[in-house]
C-alpha cells in the first residue's frame, strides 16, 4: 500500500457524533481522494504513529475543511486516540478475507473454527461495516449453527477480548436470557451471594431488544462503567460487583453485534449462547445459574424452545469448562411493576429493603436463583439454598451489601423520575386475562427506555386481577413530551397490552 | 405524532456526500432533539410541505449549525427536493411493520406475497437502513426462496416502480446473468436486432460484483442516464436503446438492493431472477433471451446450477407472462480482451466495426444471442437466426445502428484511456492452462473499475495459448497511481489469475 508524504493529511475533529461508526470527511478536491481513487462510502484505512482504523468516507464540498485537512467523527477520533494537529496517512484497507467464509455460510456451508476466528478478529478490528455485521448475524440465525459452530463462536469471542482470573477457585455468576420485562434479579442475587461470602463479579450488558438491561438499570443506582482494576478492587472488598461488560472489554465484539441485533430486533439461540457464555468464561466464572423465562410473549415462547436452549447452553458450557445450571421459569407476565432502567431499579430497592408493596414475584425469583447458586457452589446444604437466600434478604444483609457495592463502584445514586406520565385505565370491569410482554416492552421503548433512564412503564395489575372500569392498568413514563406522545400514538393502534376478560 | 411549530427547523445543505444514505445533522442542544428524545443514529422523519423522508441522525456539537437549523447530506437534500430557506418538521417515523415478516423469514418461515409487497414498499420509501437491507438479502439467500416467493418478489419489484408500455406487440430484450468478465454483448445484440426492425428498448444495470455492467461500459460511449421520455424518443427513432435501468426508475428498489449486494459480494438465484425479470416486465418486454455462462470461476459454476437457474427463470418468466429462452454458454474464460467499462467498450467497437484483432469470442456470442432473439420474435426463419445476425454485423448495418443509437441518446463519445499501467508477464514458457475469472475481476475492481471507467484489465492470452517466458499475459489499467498500486499489491498475494502449465 502506498504510504508516503503524498497521502498524509492533518486530522481535525469535526464534532459530529455518528454513534459507534467511524466516519472520515475529506474534500472532493483533496489530492489523497484523487490519487487513491476514494469516493463517498469508500472504506479508508487511516494510520497515525500509534494506531490505525478503517472509516467510511463522506465527501465534503463546502467550507468545512481547509486544504490538507481530513475531518473525523467523534467515534473515529476516539478510536485513533487523536490529538489536535496530528497527521495520518490515508490508504485502501486490505480486502476483508473472512467475508468469503461468511458468503459460504450464507449459501449453506458451515463455519470451520478458524473461519469464525477470522470473522471475529475482523469485527474486533472494525473491518466489518454495518452491512457485513447484519449479514453475519442473519446468516447465523437463518442458516442454523451446529454445536461445533456455537462452541467455536463462543471461544472466538473470548479470544478477542480481555480475560479475568481471580485468586479463588469458585467464582459464581448468574444470567437471564431476557425477554421478560422487569426481571431485574441480578443486583439482588449478587447482593445475597456476595453477603454469603461467595465471590460473584457480575458483568452485565445493556438492553438488546428489551426496555432495559441490568447495566442500564444498575446505572441509575451507581457507576457501572468500571475498568478492570476498579472491578477487581470492588470484588476484593465486597465479594461482588455489577459492572457493564463492555467497559471491562471482556467481550468487545459482543457490543458491536448487540447494536446490530437491536436494530434488527433479532437474537438467535446461537448468538445468545455465545454471547452469554463467552462473557462468563472471560469473566473467570466457574459456576453459573441461567434463568430461562418461558411464556407466550416472552423471548422463549414454549417449553420445547426452552429445553432446546437449555440443552445448547449446557452442552456449550460443558465444552467451555463451566458448571452450569439452567432454570426454566414462568414468563407469562412481567416481573415486578417497573419496565425501564429507573423504574426497575426502584423495584430492586423495594425488595432489598423489604418495603411495603415490594413486588412479591421479583423477591421469589431472586430467592430461587440465589438459592440454586448457593447450593451449586456448596455455600449451604443441597436443600437449603432458598431458605439461606431468604434469610440473607430478610435480615438486611443483602441490602447492606447492595449499598456497599454501590459505594465501592463510585457512590450510590437515587434513580431519576420521569416528568411526563400517561395513565392507561381499564375500559370496563372484568379480570386481567392476558398481558402482552412484547407490546408493553415496545411501549416502554417508544417512551424512551433504555436511552432515557426514567422512561418506561409502571404496571399496576397482575394476571387474574379483578378490575373495575377506569381502574389504572399501567402508567407510561416519559422523560420528554415527544417520547410520551410517540408511545401514546403506538398504543392507539395496539390496544392489546393488557386484555380484560369476563370476571368469573 | 406531534408535529407543531416546536419541532420545526430551517434546512441547511451542508455539502456532505454520504452516497445514497440520507443523513440529518442536528445540534446536541437542539430543542427538537431534546423534546423528541433523538440521539445519534436515531431515525428521524423529516417532512416539508411537499415531501417526507427518513434520515439517520448525526449529532453535531461544534459550530456547523446555527440555532434553529438542521443540516442535510446531499442525498437527503436531493430526496426532499429542498431549497435554501425551506423549513421542515422533525418527528419519529412509524415503526417499520414489514420488519416482523423479515424476522419470521430469518427464523425459517416463508414470505407471503403481501409480506414482500410490504417490505418492497418500505424499501422504496427509504424506510430500510443498510442493516435491514443486508438482513433481507441474507435471509433470502440463506433461507432459500420458493417459486411462489420469487414470483411475489418479482411482482412486488415491478409494482413499486414505473412500467413502460409500447405501441408494438413484440418487444425484444436480452440479459446476461453475469459473472463472466468482458461478456459485453448487449450493445451489439441491440444494434443487430434494432437494425432488423425489431424494437429492443434495453435497460441495463451497473455492475453488481463485476468490474463493469453494461450501463457502466455503455456510459463511456454515450449518455445512459435517460428519462422515460428520452428513452421513448430514442426507441421510436432507432428501434432500440441502451439505458441505465435506474435512471428510468423501472425498478427503483433494485438499485438499492444491488448496492448492498455489491458490498456483500452476494447475488442469490432468487434475487437474480427477481431483479432481471422485474426489469424485463417493467420495461414492457415480451420476448427475452437470457445468457447463462457456466464455468468453474464464472458466477454459475456447474451445468447443474445453470439448469436450476434456467428452470427458475423459465418458471417465473411464464408466471409473469414472458416468452423466455435461456441459453447456457461457455464461461470458462473471459469474453473479449477488456475488463472494465472503457476497455469493454473498446472491444464492442472493434466487433461492431469489424476491426482487425476484434475479439472472435465476443462476436460469436453476440451472433448466437442475436440469432436466438431474431428467431424467437419471428424476424427470420427458425434456423436462420445466426446467419441473419452475422449478415447485419458484416455489412455494417449494426455499426451504423450503434452510432445512431448513441447519437440519439445524446451523442457518441470516445472511451477514456488509463494513465497508469502495469504489465503482468509469463514467469516461464508453457501453455495457458487456466484463467481465474474471479481473481481477474477482483484485480480489475481493485484497479478502480467500475467507478473509474478507464480502469481494468486488458487480457492478452486465451486458454490453450502457448507463451514464452516474459510474454505479456495481461495489463492492469489504473486511472490513479493509488488504484494501480492496490491492484498490484493484491496480485502479489494471488498469483493464480493466469496459470501456465507444461506445453504439450
Amino acid at each position: 500500500m502506498p504510504q508516503n508524504a503524498t497521502n498524509r493529511l492533518v486530522l481535525k475533529r469535526l464534532g459530529i457524533d455518528t454513534y459507534q461508526e467511524p466516519v472520515v470527511y475529506m474534500r472532493a478536491d483533496c489530492h489523497v481522494c484523487r490519487s487513491e481513487g476514494f469516493t463517498a462510502h469508500s472504506r479508508v484505512l487511516i494510520t497515525t504513529g500509534s494506531a490505525s482504523i478503517i472509516a467510511t468516507l463522506n465527501v465534503v464540498r463546502d467550507g468545512l475543511l481547509d486544504e490538507g485537512e481530513a475531518g473525523l467523527s467523534d467515534a473515529a477520533w476516539r478510536l485513533l486516540d487523536a490529538k489536535t494537529g496530528d497527521t495520518a496517512t490515508f490508504s485502501h484497507p486490505s480486502p476483508v478475507d473472512s467475508m468469503s467464509a461468511l458468503r459460504a455460510k450464507i449459501f449453506g456451508h458451515s463455519f470451520a473454527a478458524h473461519d469464525l476466528d477470522g470473522i471475529l478478529a475482523d469485527i474486533a478490528a472494525g473491518r466489518y461495516t454495518d452491512i457485513a455485521l447484519a449479514a453475519f448475524l442473519t446468516a447465523c440465525a437463518a442458516g442454523g449453527m451446529s454445536l461445533d459452530e456455537v462452541v467455536a463462536l463462543t471461544r472466538g469471542m473470548v479470544d478477542v477480548g480481555a480475560r479475568l482470573s481471580w485468586p479463588r477457585p469458585v467464582i459464581a455468576d448468574k444470567h437471564c436470557v431476557g425477554g421478560l420485562p422487569g426481571n431485574r434479579t441480578s443486583p439482588l442475587v449478587v447482593s445475597i451471594v456476595a453477603a454469603a461470602g461467595v465471590w460473584i463479579p457480575k458483568t452485565s450488558s445493556r438492553a438488546i431488544t428489551s426496555p432495559s438491561g441490568t447495566a442500564d438499570a444498575m446505572e441509575t443506582l451507581t457507576n457501572v462503567d468500571l475498568d478492570l482494576d476498579t472491578m477487581r478492587r470492588v470484588v476484593e472488598r465486597e465479594n461482588g460487583c455489577i459492572a457493564w461488560g463492555r467497559a471491562v472489554r471482556l467481550s468487545p465484539v459482543d457490543d458491536v453485534l448487540i447494536r446490530v441485533e437491536r436494530a434488527l430486533d433479532i437474537d438467535s439461540d446461537a448468538q445468545l449462547v455465545a454471547s452469554v457464555l463467552s462473557k462468563k468464561v472471560a469473566a473467570g466464572s466457574t459456576h453459573v445459574v441461567i434463568d430461562i423465562p418461558v411464556g407466550p410473549t416472552a423471548k422463549v415462547r414454549s417449553i420445547n424452545a426452552a429445553e432446546r436452549l437449555e440443552h445448547l447452553l449446557e452442552r456449550v458450557g460443558r465444552q467451555m469448562g463451566l458448571q452450569l445450571q439452567a432454570v426454566v421459569t414462568d414468563g407469562t407476565q412481567p416481573i415486578g411493576h417497573g419496565m425501564g432502567p429507573a423504574l426497575e431499579a426502584r423495584d430492586v430497592l423495594a425488595v432489598a429493603t423489604g418495603a411495603p408493596g415490594a413486588p412479591v414475584d421479583l423477591r421469589k425469583r431472586t430467592v430461587r436463583l440465589a438459592g440454586e447458586l448457593l447450593e451449586m457452589v456448596g455455600a449451604c446444604a443441597d436443600d437449603e439454598g432458598q431458605a439461606t437466600a431468604a434469610a440473607i434478604l430478610d435480615d438486611g444483609r443483602a441490602w447492606k451489601k447492595l449499598q456497599a457495592i454501590c459505594e465501592a463502584q463510585g457512590g450510590m445514586r437515587t434513580p431519576p423520575v420521569a416528568a411526563h406520565r400517561h395513565e392507561v385505565t381499564a375500559p370496563r370491569a372484568g379480570q386481567v386475562a392476558a398481558i402482552d410482554n412484547r407490546v408493553l416492552a415496545r411501549i416502554a421503548k417508544l417512551a424512551g427506555a433504555p436511552a432515557s433512564p426514567a422512561s418506561g412503564i409502571d404496571l399496576h395489575v397482575r394476571l387474574g386481577a379483578l378490575v373495575h372500569a377506569g381502574q389504572p392498568l399501567f402508567t407510561i413514563h416519559g422523560q420528554t413530551p415527544g417520547e410520551l406522545a410517540y408511545a401514546r400514538e403506538y398504543l392507539l393502534g395496539h390496544p392489546g397490552a393488557v386484555t380484560i376478560g369476563e370476571a368469573p
